[in-house]
């Protein structure tokens, strides 16, 4: 770093904490530290310049035409929560959080839409359009402290998706900060609209290296009915993988649609004492539910039951209780927290045809055998999106290199099956490679096309999600 | 026009003959005065240099790349039914139809998507599909003759968007032809996936000023039950439009959710002879489907039918005879053609928030005052996209001239009420500087930075949606 620089950034942390104030521009490196990484653990971070953290519009706007000046890359976040490394800090960069922007500007309950900051917690924002009767579907795992931003610039699905979509299929219209400076104001307020691009869709998923999303007109459903849950087991992978494959051919469309592997269900039973009893020793487990409500609720969980019972299920239990369903649910969230319990999960996002999972099961099983460590699948069956998770022991340097080699296969076989490398998860500082490989020559000269085109000096996130070079 | 450019041209057509040949290239001016205009009466069209007709990807880019060489722009065509003159020729242009790319390529029915041809008719898909038991939900008024290919450009709507979303939503991928002949391919064939940014919905709606859509890969759904309908009737258009605003907030999602004005009510009764007996005199006819099936589709209804008694609806009528619902629907797919032997229908296209439907009903009961001509408002109620058509004399210029001013003052009219100034039928070359005006500055500007870096010389469709001026 050169004297110059160091003046010019001098410089530019005093007129950010003008701006800001000075609560708002942290350069305090025990602080720093909380925001350089997110929740992906093979993903590179570097030491940031400094953290940011505007509260409005016009301190966004001030923040990035500061940093453009200064030739200072910016890296926006929401609250770390992302599993690609997206918004982790590169070196000399300014971290732009959007901690201070939560506010819900608007929930239009005649119209079911909301306009909200980026910060705002999904959760909250759920349970504010609750009161109302209304629903905002996207429902990542880590929903109890993700952020709508976050959730807008990774494109983020969750349990939702096989009956309800992704964020993208729940957005009108954004305010963003463009390199410039500039506010760009997206979509519309409308149901429909084809004035223009669709920008929204392209700054959706674009995480971070476009602009910093200041604002989002959210689309709100009717909320569902309360649910009714089937659980099925099955003593073969295949089988289970046939059952699913059977309910998108016949056109069911459950609110949602999960499998367990073996290794999943063994975690869970073993380390949390969950209350799957009758699925200990099974190879998959399907865990689905209906919010229909009412005797067409009803009607459909028993379809479903039907349908694995036909396919060879060797258990199924269905019920309407609102407890039973929640400490079902809470098994199948908890695969995750059980394989931290094993070691460190390094959970990887891959999405197949949804006649392809019984083949990514076994595959995942033959790339643990050769990296001799626990691979467990796990994952949103009813739209294919799978996550086997890699559990390694981090203080061992072959078992991370073997859990990288590990990861780097499942994306391999996910792209065989003619799969995507990501799901929900994005590319982030950890697939850039894979992504290049996914799009091919043209596929990534046109991201770069775009991306030079919007963001000229390469001042977002540069480095994440593709190379300019 | 110069000597060499008739020189180049010529050599442009011969090699276009050698390589599509000669029956693919058309220059008869009576057989190119077919392929000038599309739908929309008020919009610009030029004359052809020829009209090329390629058959398979690889001649697409054949022409693209000889196009290019010569700087010769390239209009994108499909059936030629759309209504904002997007798919006009421009003088010396080399119109590029699809009509001779109509393959269905594949229908996997265990993953519930095809692969098609954008020259492929949106009738043809639908009944293609419906074999497998499967739905392609677009219904444009010209499902009977457009082509999936220009749906896609313009991100064509229709009656099902109410409930199933407008083309966009059942896009999964595609492949287009750059602007130097490269072929790009976009999205999966999976339900999620983040792997980059998402460039199949910046084609999708950007009306052939990015690229030829050659190929599409689209997510069918199960095919909806047997509908049932309900047809209710009002005394007065705010109450028509508070049972609109009432079903929307109370969480009814109907598959189907229209409204006529009293102008298209008559102009039907009067003119088709259609069975709508009991609607004349009405100020407003609301009709709506459920095809949800069974009980649970007459609950839906009778409650819908609930909510218009409630709001003063002064005659309901509901069935499951299939064949009244097909004869109430045919009534309101007949209002146009009704109009149109009346005069000259000049159709609008504005969005709305679906609270404001009532206002926007007597701001173009205003409008027609004022211009002296006769303005039915008809349109898709559950989404608040309403298609105000201004019915005018052609021979009479004062009248055309009146009906311009109606047709801008309806979309003046649409931004106030907090809409957009187009939901499905797009901007083309009629709506350029409406487009301009809801964009602003920073979204033109956007919008051309985008074009530029795509098409750097402008050879797709250029000055229509907007100029690069």
């Amino acid at each position: 770093m050169t004297g110059v620089k160091v003046t010019g950034h001098a410089a530019l942390l005093a007129e950010l904490r003008a701006v800001l104030g000075r609560d708002a521009v942290l350069t305090d490196p025990d602080v720093v530290e909380g925001y350089r990484h997110d929740m992906m653990p093979l993903a590179s971070a570097g030491r940031p310049l400094a953290v940011v953290l505007p509260a409005t519009r016009p301190d966004v706007q001030r923040v990035v035409r500061a940093a453009g000046a200064a030739g200072v890359p910016i890296v926006p976040r929401g609250a770390g929560s992302g599993l690609s490394g997206a918004a982790n800090a590169i070196d000399g960069c300014l971290v732009l959080s959007t901690a201070r922007m939560r506010s819900i500007l608007e929930i239009d309950t005649d119209n079911r839409l909301a306009v909200v900051e980026p910060g705002v917690i999904n959760r909250d924002l759920r349970t504010a359009v609750e009161k109302h009767g209304l629903f905002y579907p996207p429902d990542p795992s880590s929903y109890d402290w993700c952020t709508i931003g976050g959730n807008l610039a990774t494109n983020a699905g969750g349990l939702c998706c096989v009956k309800y979509g992704v964020t993208t299929d729940s957005v009108l219209g954004l305010e963003v900060v463009l390199a410039d400076g500039e506010l760009l104001r997206t979509g519309r307020r409308t149901m429909k609209g084809v004035a223009g691009y669709d920008l929204t869709s392209l700054f959706v998923g674009s995480e971070g290296t476009l602009g910093v999303i200041t604002r989002a007109t959210l689309a709100l459903r009717p909320l569902p009915q309360a649910p009714a849950t089937l659980v099925a087991t099955f003593a073969a992978t295949e089988a289970a993988a046939s059952a699913v494959s059977r309910i998108v051919r016949e056109g069911m469309v459950p609110s949602l649609l999960e499998i367990m592997d073996a290794v999943s269900i063994d975690a869970v039973e073993r380390h949390l004492n969950t209350e799957l009893g009758a699925a200990a020793g099974s190879a998959a487990l399907l865990l689905a539910q209906s919010d229909v409500g009412g005797d067409a609720g009803r009607a459909e969980i028993e379809t479903l039951e039907q349908v694995c019972t036909d396919l060879g299920a060797d258990f199924t239990y269905s019920t309407t209780d609102l407890a039973e369903g929640r400490m079902l649910l809470a098994a199948r969230r908890a695969v995750l927290p059980a394989l931290e319990l094993l070691g460190r999960g390094l959970t990887d996002d891959v999405c197949v045809p949804r006649t392809r999972i019984g083949e990514l099961i076994s595959g995942c099983a033959a790339i643990a055998d050769r990296a001799g460590l626990t691979v467990a699948v796990v994952g949103h069956a009813g739209d294919g999106n799978m996550h086997p998770t890699i559990v390694y022991d981090p203080d061992s340097p072959a078992q991370e290199e073997a859990a990288r080699v590990a990861f780097d296969e499942i994306l391999a076989l996910g792209l065989s099956l003619g799969g995507t490398i990501t799901g929900e998860h994005g590319v982030g500082r950890i697939k850039q490679d894979w992504l290049a490989k996914e799009l091919g020559p043209v596929g990534l000269r046109t991201h770069r096309v775009v991306k030079r085109a919007l963001d000229p000096e390469n001042l977002f996130n540069p480095g994440s999600m593709f190379s300019m070079d």
